[in-house]
């Protein structure tokens, strides 16, 4: 017999993952960690009600973002069969250099709760002067929303200045496995997290997590979407369960093609010159 | 701007809402109401795996159960788009008579929040030597629902010996439009009732409802299926919400066609000879 | 991923049931119920070390009892592969006759876990006229044990002035089945019942109990042996998971050897005239 | 269906913004920020009695002011149609520079609510050493006013010595708009922030806050009536929601005449000078 | 008589310890504390279920391991006779070097309960900066843990610059001597501390404990075989009531011979060598 938090776990990790156990998530919380000038480009996107539209209408399976972002874009998730994560915990980068190796809570639990989030996440900065505040942080949110019967996203990022100096660059395989893995050995439900290069590394990354599903931490927007969805082919070769998509989706003007690119090569395994060629991007 | 639960209870509600503002919902609670009697009939339906799979299939827009039912049938709602009432009071039939005009909690609202639920129920018997207490448990768990973003729905049916000593019976269109009435005016974001007989009677209720939506009760199995299709027709032109209907879907060896039918009645505004006709049902 | 109770409810689960899915389990929680006249006939058994080394050293699956002998006997459990069920409710025989249809608390979900128990137990007479009281209590017990990954057993005994008015006997199926099902429609995790006298109609309590393992609740001490072993085998034969029972075993002497054969016929599938044999009680 | 708290936050917005959804609200906590020395020109203002007597006569829309300046003056609200903002963070100019760039709470959500306001306020110094800090208890002061169907504004300033160092100014557009933003993603239900010196660049502004209303923080005493009615008029014209003011109004020995042009260019449309000349300002 | 949670306390201790008193315990925390390069050498052990199963199968007391894992490995634990303790605290190595004399909290109590643990465990670093954090965390989860009738093991390891500065090394049988007297003195269940290089020195270690049992924590993997069985061996006839043993189990492709003559050492108190022999590892 199943605890009543575990079977909502359990459906409300479906509202993410498709029956493969795969899912295409599109993340909105770049205007509070890099500031809107991420959106000087496509400047209409700023408006949350205006791209999520269009991604929601392309087919995403699930949307990241902040509690804020998510009341003033609530009506665009009425009736919408797409997963709603909410993110309790950002940071600016108009603050202190030394002080962006922390995250701040800017939401709890509950509020997601009450937006009708399907799950919560929260980041870690591994390896930061401030780890131990995130991880003890990080615990406590994990412990209320299991209660709650909502699943756990950790944002398992190597960074701080150690990081570099030991490893040469924070998507090192070694210290992205080890993130993963401290986020498995911590309780997260779902690990998003670096690329590290190559099939080969990630799927130690993924063995890393033993089990908890792994999805790609989009990141800049790729000079061509080839490239893009290349890395995303390879993490879904190497056991990767998705991608977690902002830049590379909300930094073009017309966001839809390059999701249900995505969504090929998630979804279907095609071959990612195959998909951008099907969806006209090449 | 929005409060992060009112963005959660329009979320919620239109899990269970169409577009149009109507919904079919499934109940199955009758295994604790009525007894396992009421499967009788169709025994293969007593498990509730075996009926919610049919019911699900057939394009239900949700589901009203008890929170065991919904963990005992938890992995039905799995990537389903349906929603999830759970209610929260109930009681036997084995209870003594004067016992049964009260309902008792077997459930709490965090019960149902953990569950995946979408929205949470509780039935009042206005009326009742036992109203006060149904009254005062209805308002506290409304209160803490909401506060959670999670809409509330009221079984609102008059019952007790005063109705039908001053009344003749329950279905008096002026006691169940009263009880709506008292639903409405006690925060309730859905009223489930009586049909009061007519058309003309049943637009009472929804008046008095004063924009909660109604929907009707679906009670006991109908002798034909088109006697029960003109009850639902009429509730929509009387500007009802749908249908709350256990008895006239599980009762029968195949629900699939009844569903369709009433889908098609309550979502297209059919006539019900020809939503019969369409599913085989004539 | 499992939420963590889950994990705990599984573990626990576990130390009552082997991996066939059954279990024999002790009762011992007479000297409440009924009084110390229980054990007139084997007075040395009033003494819960005495009884209890002999019922584990005999090899039973788990034993059920009341916080105090938890407390009492407590050192007879260390280092034994044996579940341990804790029940919370009770009520004495001493009490009006009209007051022995409630049971009243004796202790709480914490000190379970305190006693280092596996399960926790509440008993819900339905059809009492104490029928609300208990359900609701029931549900209190069933939301702090899930909480704390405890699974819940409901002791569900229709009983009452009216059962027998309107059902002839509180053993006829109908009753037995309609609280088995409200068992399982309110999250117990085992449900443990009475005979209905064939395995026809026991089956039908399996069936509406969904999956919920039923166990039958021993009764009085049968006349001879084969007779009790007889019950248990029909209750397996039903698709029942196993027995808790009490007098059967400690109204013996020398109780180990119809602990013995009841394993044979639970776990081996013994017809229960070779498992009486074997262990020498024919 | 609206949740309660929903209700009760539209209509204490209400208590602020007039129908056109524009308000002029009067600042008062420069005592504790700047010290009473804010008051030496025009003495008698240093009285909140007697300063709010004459900003209430003018038609003002609303007051934000501190706790016990909320207590002290109370009686200026009694009976009157204008919105009372209590800031529940501050801090002296008296602590060290460093310290400066850090707010301290004052009193709580429960103390605005008992003193009667229609919404709270707190700083939040975007870019500072105690960012962190200060986000964090935003976000518990949100949660709870929310809770109570109260608004929240966030004072959001770029503030600190990074942000001169690398944006030159606090007023750069750039990080105007980046603490707006942030301020949004938070759930602010109002910004109040600086004027970033042209129309097009505040409209950007407006644009990053995507729907919260954004008010002008109005800063020290313009030299010229008609500079400052410049700024409010390019403020309502690039899509802000008016303004805050304090030393544009308190230090003038009759505040009245400046309040009344304010209006006009806020709720009117009046060009600056039109305004100016219509209240005698020239 | 004793109190609920001493009988709990009792019961579980018996989950771990046979009856001489004595555990070998397998420890798998490496992932976190380490990083997922400890498993380079045996990779397919990164699977905790891998390991475990095999771990399991030779006979091991109990499994020390952190609150993920034990979520990610939980199945493995069902129905087996082995105790599970859960480890509270940890750290990674990517912190700055000066944080990793901290551990920080990942779970709480709480968790260990729903998780079905026997026995909840943290780490104290005697002699750190970051004592006084570590040792009030301890004093916290001893506190809570007692009341619920858990035991609580306490990894008592003195470290930190002043450490090595004073006595040369961390291993010092006076360091050591005077941690687990610290950790008896905080009330303690278990004790698991260094090697102190001899029988002698470390007779004292389990002198200072007072009758607390005294577990050796395993450390790196040894050479050959029979030089840590000999440890182990010097242990036991120190009055050492065991051992935690990780990297000298998992980092052998097949761990089970190595187990089997640690359990030979510790429950028969055969010789070293003899032991590895009987198990092939000579």
């Amino acid at each position: 017999m199943e605890a009543y938090n575990q079977v909502g776990i359990q459906r409300r990790l479906r509202r993410f993952f498709r029956r493969d156990g795969r899912a295409l998530i599109f993340a909105m919380d770049h205007g509070f960690e890099h500031g809107p000038t991420d959106f000087e480009g496509t400047w209409e996107h700023i408006n949350p009600n205006v791209v999520l539209k269009k991604v929601i209408r392309a087919g995403i399976d699930g949307i990241m973002t902040l509690p804020g972002i998510a009341r003033i874009a609530g009506k665009q998730f009425h009736g919408k069969d797409v997963g709603l994560m909410v993110k309790l915990t950002s940071k600016t980068n108009l603050r202190p250099k030394e002080d962006q190796f922390l995250q701040t809570p800017l939401g709890f639990v509950e509020d997601a709760i009450k937006l009708g989030a399907d799950a919560v996440a929260a980041t870690v900065y591994w390896g930061s002067p401030y780890e131990d505040v995130m991880m003890k942080n990080f615990a406590e949110v994990a412990s209320i929303a299991h209660d709650f019967g909502y699943p756990v996203v950790q944002f398992s990022y190597p960074r701080g200045p150690y990081i570099n100096e030991k490893y040469g660059k924070k998507e090192d395989y070694r210290v992205v496995m080890y993130g993963a893995r401290a986020a498995a050995e911590m309780g997260a439900d779902m690990i998003k997290t670096y690329w590290t290069g190559s099939k080969e590394t990630f799927a130690k990354v993924v063995d890393a997590a033993s089990g908890v599903p792994v999805l790609l931490s989009g990141g800049a927007k790729a000079e061509n979407p080839l490239e893009f969805l290349n890395v995303v082919y390879n993490v879904i070769e190497a056991g990767g369960s998705g991608a977690v998509v902002g830049r590379n989706i909300f930094q073009r003007e017309n966001p839809e093609p390059m999701i249900r690119a995505l969504l090929r090569v998630i979804h279907k395994n095609e071959e990612p010159e195959e998909a951008a060629k099907a969806e006209g991007l090449l």
